[in-house]
């Protein structure tokens, strides 16, 4: 019984062992994602510049200007950062601990390891800067393995299959075919990964048109992360029932997102034509 | 003897089929990086939010401080702004013009179109943003080819040759050759593309120290891009001969770089055990 039980089990592994290393890995990425805001440095200020030197630039101003009310001239500071859309106040201490929590945190992480960087949360310290340096230099191949490995599984379900069902099926050249799937694709996606996240988008950003939601989207997906438009971080923060939730939703949106735009590119490349079109720039003695 | 000239012109097409193809490649991406900056609206401001709202905000705080000097609390916003690295100062109208030449242009398109994206510079009008997403969909896959092209002809001077070459003299294992050529080619391209670099720009910005200048270069070259710091953004620019020239040179190196970035990538990619480690996790029944 427990030999059979045994024999069935090594029997399992070997069947599925691609897709159990397939599930340590995804496991092993994400716990990577989750130990990462763990271990770094508390510091979300934007620039090291600008603590020490606003300080003294506003000591001066106030030395100069004695009417001015303290209160009142920190409102207006706080404003001019908060619309060049900081995110964190750099002079407010108070706030310090409660912007960088773990939610924060995670989404930091995930869009430095897949190399979007909005820049809305830098490292401040020198500890911070040595702590993202290495923490991406293992974690970037780290997601690029990752990404590839969810890629070569989605692309069989979402290309090739279907392509070879469909060849068998209607018994039409491949060639035609692939550029059919392509476009249809293409048409999904951008539907499920651009027009309806940018709708979401104007819903829960309340001073966000489309056209900057959908600006948001693209350069998000594309891993541009200009860092103009980032959810979650103007200050609206009290409308807004559950702004974990809405910053966790998008670093699993940015990556499933990321994922499909991989596949998309992946299916082009393995068009005919696209190949046809890269081997004519590459050496011919490129295998030698 | 014309008969001649074009039989041996036509052969040496032939011959040279796949060099020409590339050299046109080149020359097209060139031209569309440089056709780029002429066509976008020149818009630089950071974002759309703060031109409106700060203006209010300042308005509002000088009626509420009748004793405010106007041009002291411009200082102090432009010290504000700038500490934040702006680069562009977002209530001088006089500096608009000045700021968005076309070597920031190009700069700006260079770092969008490698997915680097500061965002020290964003489109700040709608028609900016709509331009901003187009150049990117038609020029971010052409860079992909760029850079694909480009890679492979590197790697084989770099990788496959000498690794061929060392097989052959030594009769070494490929496998452990492979891993020793890998080794080295990192402490080279470490050497070249990371530690020289940090160095220079150590002496050209001046409030940067070494350990910054890496992070600069790290954060760059592997296309975070979190825009905390950028080269040539600082208010130090009366002290700088040539700001047009040094912002090419930025330029320069950062596609130079990310190109060698990605032929390390590579080369670890075709490292035997590094193929085994990714066969593990792909599904066995992938080309069906
Ligand atoms: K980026
Ligand atoms: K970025």
């Amino acid at each position: 019984m427990t030999c059979g039980a045994n024999e069935w089990c090594a029997r399992f592994v070997e069947r599925h062992r691609a897709a159990l290393n397939f599930a340590t890995l995804v496991l092993g990425y994400v716990l990577y994602l989750i130990v990462g805001p763990g271990f770094s440095p508390p510091s979300s200020c934007r620039t090291n510049v600008s603590c020490a030197e606003l300080k003294d630039a506003r000591r001066d101003f106030l030395n100069a200007s004695p009417c001015v009310d303290e209160e009142r001239l920190e409102k207006l500071l706080a404003r001019v950062l908060e619309a060049s859309n900081y995110g964190v106040t750099e002079h407010g201490k108070n706030d310090t601990d409660q912007n960088w929590d773990f939610v924060s945190s995670l989404f930091f992480t995930s869009t430095v390891l897949t190399t979007t960087g909005y820049g809305h949360t830098v490292p401040l310290s020198d500890e911070g800067k040595a702590f993202c340096i290495f923490y991406a230099l293992f974690g970037i191949p780290a997601t690029l393995l990752f990404l590839s490995a969810v890629v070569q599984r989605i692309m069989v379900l979402v290309t090739r299959q279907p392509i070879a069902y469909f060849h068998r099926r209607w018994a039409m050249s491949k060639s035609v075919l692939s550029v059919i799937h392509a476009c249809c694709l293409a048409i999904i996606l951008t539907l499920l990964f651009l027009i309806i996240p940018a709708w979401i988008f104007i819903t829960m950003e309340k001073d966000w048109n489309f056209l900057e939601s959908l600006y948001f989207c693209f350069i998000s997906l594309t891993t541009i992360g200009l860092g103009d438009y980032v959810p979650g971080s103007t200050h609206t923060k009290e409308a807004r029932p559950h702004p974990d939730l809405y910053r966790l939703g998008i670093t699993v949106y940015l990556l499933v997102g990321l994922i499909f735009v991989l596949v998309m590119l992946e299916t082009c490349c393995e068009l005919p034509q696209m190949r046809r079109l890269r081997q004519r720039f590459y050496n011919e003695n490129i295998h030698e």
